[in-house]
């Protein structure tokens, strides 16, 4: 298996055709998985807000513990429920269903000072869009993986997992297959995708902003979404 | 970066040098990762457990909910702290401060139908005797990754992470760094270790046995122990 960081790729903005970037600065292949940062999807999809346009509630206040209250604010609009929090700390559940830091809301790497970075309303459907982008442009079928970094819980440090996926599998699920000494291994469901996208991470770094990494020799074509990673509510320990 | 499968190695026991199979099986180079399976270390440790030499508890038959109450008792010898409980589902906190599921032990490619396979008792040491193993017979100084399935909260599926290491930045802080936009990155601390762990699963599979693979191509030599991927007590939100 190989990583490769696509360089050279433009500051992104809005309405970015992206497909067109990474088309012409990678070789791609069939089977090829095309991890894409977050932060980038977001920006040529204009998920940013400006933090002079936002009113923060008495919550957002109580919430930012001496922080920005805007901030907060933009947190709770795109929160559905909050999980924990110490104060400027929340931790949320969002409209995906991901249960992560700041609902996803990131100032890093923003286009400007005072602005903030939204998820993607619907990362697995940026996924699809840069997947047919790629395909019309170069002919080649390839997955896509849109990429963030999230806190664990028990855990120090982010790892980069799979928020968004097209033609892709996400979970290996190897319930009913056996080990050498005949032990059905029934728990063992491996998030791929997540891992792949921990994997893009590696090559992708976080301050030379390379939005794009391919990764090469994985047999991991199918057709789930990111939001089979989401664990349902009904065998969710944590909520 | 490029991740390759070292094939070839036999089937683990008490006592093997895992450094010399290693050794004699890949082109080492400085700088490399070798990321190994924790099962192939505690195999090599005599972490094994014969379910026949366990007597179950009371609280262990409880929490077996039918299943077997022994695994549930070595899984209880193996916990400083239940964190939540679901028969026969347990996450446990073990003494490494590790929170996972069944505190480590797992039934599946055990040397043996009956056997628990346990976590090493020591795995950062693990990691570091590999090191030096590796160093003695090839040479090179290589860093190494114990690693080892864990599920997540709130996701599904498993990642690989690191629960031994040595040789290597286990965590890359980016505090006080600046992003393009001249924002400090002071939430931004990338769990590298777990990273590479997840990335070499992608290769090792879980059925056929390849309990080693080599990461190339990563700068990430330094000098810290899995134990620094625990969250400490005072900023854990989930205790």
């Amino acid at each position: 298996m190989s990583i490769v960081a696509v360089e050279g790729i433009q500051e992104l903005e809005e309405g970015d055709d992206l497909a067109a970037f990474v088309a012409e600065r990678a070789e791609l292949e069939d089977g090829d998985v095309v991890v894409v940062a977050q932060k980038a999807v977001s920006k040529i999809e204009g998920r940013v807000v400006r933090l002079d346009d936002v009113v923060p509630s008495e919550r957002a206040r109580e919430l930012a513990g001496g922080t920005d209250p805007r901030r907060l604010e933009v947190i709770l609009q795109e929160s559905v429920r909050l999980v924990r929090t110490r104060p400027p700390l929340v931790i949320s559940e969002t409209r995906h269903g991901f249960v992560c830091a700041s609902a996803g809301v990131d100032q890093s790497n923003a286009p400007e000072a005072g602005m903030l970075v939204l998820l993607p309303v619907d990362p697995d459907a940026s996924a699809a869009r840069l997947r047919d982008g790629l395909r019309e442009r170069t002919g080649r079928f390839v997955g896509v993986i849109v990429a963030d970094s999230f806190g664990r819980a028990w855990r120090q440090g982010t790892t980069d997992v799979a928020v968004g996926a097209a033609g892709v599998r996400v979970l290996l699920d190897l319930h009913g297959e056996r080990d050498r000494v005949g032990y059905e291994l029934h728990a063992t469901v491996i998030a791929l995708a997540d891992e792949i996208a921990g994997a893009a991470q590696l090559v992708m770094g976080k301050l030379d902003g390379v939005p794009v990494a391919v990764v090469r020799g994985l047999d991991v074509a199918g057709e789930e979404s990111a939001r089979d990673l989401v664990m349902p509510a009904d065998r969710d320990l944590f909520r």
